[in-house]
């Protein structure tokens, strides 16, 4: 039983980490085929997993159990919606089970909150934090003095459609003003659209070509657009960030996902941010940058399988 | 050891319960003396508990514990701040243990948090709650799988400084727009206010008079203002509760204080604002009264003890 299994399954790809006395000792990626309503997803990553065991010479005995992170919804390990795969209402847990063997142990979580639950282990945190995933939509987990929920119908730490106004831009999920228009991808790449065409502001961004990467990074060498649109992005989720620390009240807000990679620059605003809007009761929340980066989602399933 | 103490401390009066075996089977009231920054009020409270131990024939050995509930926030017994009371950085349960005896169990919590505690296990719930009080202030309790939290600053569940509008009415922690200007007793008489001087609709209200005692009476009996007033308030909470649920993802919010005496009026006008507002993640979350009016702080700390 010295081994786990953390898989977190994404829209594109999925991620499989074999997991060994608290190391992850290997890391494989497969597509996730999403045709026919992604029901090639399961068999495909069980396959994978067969293999490894052939090939480390593993037997089922010696897995501790199985973590899945899924982009979507979950309750008691029912899967309630993945519309990226094609996923709704799937009793993950058994039909892995049904694949692989039924004498396996197998745990499934939301993608998000998974992550969360990685970065607040492997940090070796003892407090409570709220994890912010900035990538195309925005997601999070809230970890309250260690353990982490679900919520009612799977949507706990769902902040991407917390709404900031009422008449903003269109969401994904079909509301006006939520979060995500603002601090996921499309915000920025909109923010800096807007003072492009505007003008007032020097900028290398090609405005045919904008993407939060060059975004931040021209921002760091002092590009006027670049760091206009993360004062920008920084003010609402700060905004948003004072909001939530008034349910939560959070030690310390944790910043992941590809966005991250801004750095420093946008935690910084993101503070100054947030002290603005934060009321006395909160003060002193701190900001940091998640450590783990792509790998969060595969120790996340990694915990979730040992506490 | 049959029985508990739960002392519900107000700003104005602070209501001692004694519980023996789950039952709650006298309550006294005492007036919280303010002078000197509060410092008189644990005296007297104590005094009072050792008239009733005395009047009761119950000696200190027979208790299993004293709960508190504090109108502030509280972080491991510690009182952080009570404005109303004078109180700062008071570390409760030393301080009445020097008065009453060393050997007792003592535990602190926030006065909305724990009438969240008592209104979730006196409804006899299994599932995640939000519980909110409307009063003066709005406060709140977050319940996830039958757990609650303190926070990181004690200001779990403080939606009521939730942020609506920036530009809103000045609210009593110094920042404008806070949830509490609208659906706090200050906001619904502004509502009516605002409405009686535009003079559009017709109402029985008295504009030098205005209480939302007296609005969601009338507006049950058909008033135009009363309706309008319950709708704008139910509409601020709604969306505030949307984007709570975003965040937490309950079951159900319960809605308890004084102003929830409005009744069903109020609920009904939540859901449906709430249904608006909510992203479809996590549509189903429902909205009840609270049922232990204002029991449910001595209620809660009673529970506190037991689990």
């Amino acid at each position: 039983m010295r081994y786990v299994f953390g898989i977190d399954v994404g829209g594109t790809t999925t991620k499989i980490g074999l997991f060994q006395d608290d190391k992850l000792i290997k890391k494989y990626q497969i597509r996730s085929n999403t045709e026919e309503k992604g029901k090639y997803v399961l068999g495909d990553i069980t396959n994978k997993i067969k293999e490894v065991l052939k090939e480390e010479k593993i037997s089922l005995k010696d897995i501790e159990g199985f973590g899945f992170g899924v982009p979507g919804p979950v309750v008691k390990n029912k899967v309630i919606r993945c519309a990226n795969l094609g996923w709704e209402n799937i009793q993950l847990d058994k039909e892995f089970k049904r694949l692989i063997g039924e004498d396996v142990y197998v745990k499934v979580g939301n993608d998000a909150t998974i992550a969360a639950v990685g970065e607040y282990n492997k940090m070796g945190l003892d407090k409570s934090i709220v994890f912010i995933t900035l990538g195309t939509g925005v997601g999070g987990g809230v970890i309250s003095n260690g353990i982490w929920f679900e919520g009612a119908t799977g949507a706990n730490g769902e902040i991407g459609h917390i709404n900031i106004d009422k008449n903003g831009p269109l969401c994904s999920c079909g509301k006006r003003g939520c979060l995500e228009t603002y601090a996921g991808i499309r915000g920025w790449n909109r923010f800096a659209k807007e003072l492009i065409e505007e003008g007032k502001l020097t900028t290398k961004l090609d405005i045919n070509n904008l993407d939060p990467r060059f975004i931040h990074t021209l921002a760091k060498k002092g590009d006027e657009v670049g760091i206009e649109v993360v004062k920008r992005v920084a003010d609402v989720l700060g905004y948003a960030c004072a909001n939530i620390a008034a349910i939560v009240n959070p030690d310390v807000f944790i910043i992941g996902g590809g966005i991250s990679n801004a750095g420093w620059i946008l935690i910084d605003n993101l503070q100054e941010s947030f002290n603005k809007y934060a009321f006395y009761g909160v003060k002193g929340t701190t900001f940091e940058l998640a450590k783990l980066g792509n790998d969060a989602g595969m120790y996340g399933c990694y915990y979730m399988i040992k506490k």
